[in-house]
């Protein structure tokens, strides 16, 4: 915990991937300036990555202008002492109607029908009605249940894959452990990447999803791409739409674009906004002046 | 109204449209046996269409396997006396999430990115948050409310424009006169085809949209396709998304298909399942038997 005095005397920069509107918008909101660095003396950084010229005794607090910061927790041991905070914004809001889109341009047949547009080709296509089905969500923090919440709001029946024991999260109906099949019509991700997470969805997971359309808005290591294959090909996984992949951007060559019944969507279900990165960075910024540990903070051990 | 002793004794008999599954269904449901016409005597239709046969003194009631008794009622006066009701089903439901869907779709850019990645292009392509936007419903019965109900549940401001006075109807945040422009992202049309209704999108009401995407899943023939066709040229409407039209089904040489950003669905959104057509005609012969009116009754002067 750091302590509101220190807090309050040190400066705040800003790292290269902060664009100017937003670096404007955080001094407008916070009332203080907001450097480029580098600074002397105590200061709060906010930025995307930890360059080693941030990683001396003088840095007293890390705001990530990312939701996920596995990269940041990968590239050297945290310093200790250091509260790391991230941005959400309204990454759930923004995730969740991804989700319900995909879930719903399915049922609805949207790139069937857009095709057809183009034949001008009149033919029925009955529509699938979501009210009933079943949705299993693994990755139940604030993300997970933004999604359960808006697809519950179709009908649809949620249960949250829970690593540990727990009592049945925010948006959803039914908890499970993770390791329990479930008969379900979507196989939703939204893991964060952690040493516990990294392939997690393989060959067992995936071949237990009874034809099930998996979705992962999480993070692409947590998918064994060639078991999801697999599946999709032994029909397992119905269909797969994967808006995250273990190395970004996929080159034209890459196999992920093979995939049957599958559409890859180039890491845009969750775009933070400057906005995102002003409301959270204020508000954390407002709870540790007052002593408090923002909600908003990683824990560096867990990585999440 | 019918005496429910003359409904008692009256026989139930099937339309040609009706399927041999929701015959056995409808059976079921009531405990009566349910013929194929003609009969003697009094008698209870349930079918798509009037046929002449069906026109005499001894139809006592009128089942409609469709919601729109449009074509129904233009095909000669309404039987005098004779009780008109319909088969609404899940359609609310079903068009409520046919809108959602096409709205997300747009939002979610999930046409393009099923084109982007059968070219195995990765390009980040932002999503659009509907959180906040405004959509006018015209139309603003069952189905209607179904439609603003679902929309909301994603943070959409819902009006109903509507053609007399009334108070917000279920599911919407407010309700303006028809005539009154209202700057909206979407507008969503849902009304029945009546003689008011023929033609009620025209130039005007296009004119004043602002670019906003226009949606049709009531009846094709409340619009003017050549000032749709303007407005989409103009930019008055950004885009339009239409599951039904005056001339169903569109030949390929048809000008719907060349309408600039637009896709059409082959009125796809609003299926009647058989089991729809059980449970409404079940509830509607409960209601008469016990002397009441069904709330599916269609008011045959009125047209819906």
């Amino acid at each position: 915990m750091i302590s509101p005095a220190l807090l309050d005397r040190a400066r705040i920069v800003a790292g290269p991937e902060v664009g100017e509107a937003a670096v404007r918008g955080l001094a407008a909101a916070t009332g203080r300036t907001v450097e480029r660095g580098p600074v002397e003396g105590p200061f709060v950084y906010v930025g995307a990555s930890l360059p080693d010229a941030v990683r001396g005794a003088d840095l007293v607090w890390f705001h990530s202008v990312n939701a996920g910061t596995d990269a940041l927790l990968r590239s050297g041991p945290w310093p200790d002492g250091v509260p790391l905070t991230r941005t959400v914004g309204r990454m759930g809001e923004r995730i969740a109607q991804y989700v319900l889109g995909w879930v719903l341009a399915e049922c609805q047949s949207v790139p069937e029908f857009a095709a057809q547009h183009a034949r001008a080709e009149w033919r029925r296509i009955d529509s699938e009605l979501v009210a009933g089905q079943t949705a299993v969500v693994h990755g139940i923090g604030r993300i997970g249940s933004a999604v359960a919440t808006l697809l519950r709001a179709c009908g649809i029946r949620t249960v949250a894959a829970a690593r540990t024991p727990r009592p049945v999260p925010p948006g959803f109906d039914a908890v499970v452990p993770a390791d329990e099949p479930v008969a379900a019509r979507w196989v939703v991700a939204a893991l964060p990447l952690t040493g516990a997470t990294t392939g997690y969805f393989g060959a067992d997971r995936f071949g237990a999803m009874g034809g099930a359309t998996f979705l992962n808005v999480g993070r692409g290591a947590t998918v064994d791409l060639g078991a999801l294959e697999g599946a999709l090909r032994s029909g397992a996984v119905g269909r797969a739409v994967l808006d995250v992949l273990a190395d970004e951007p996929a080159a034209p060559g890459d196999a992920c674009w093979r995939l049957p019944r599958t559409v890859v969507t180039s890491h845009s279900a969750g775009i933070t906004a400057d906005e995102d990165i002003v409301t959270d960075f204020a508000a954390c910024l407002r709870e540790l002046s007052a002593g408090r540990v923002p909600a908003l903070t990683v824990d560096t051990g867990r990585g999440y």
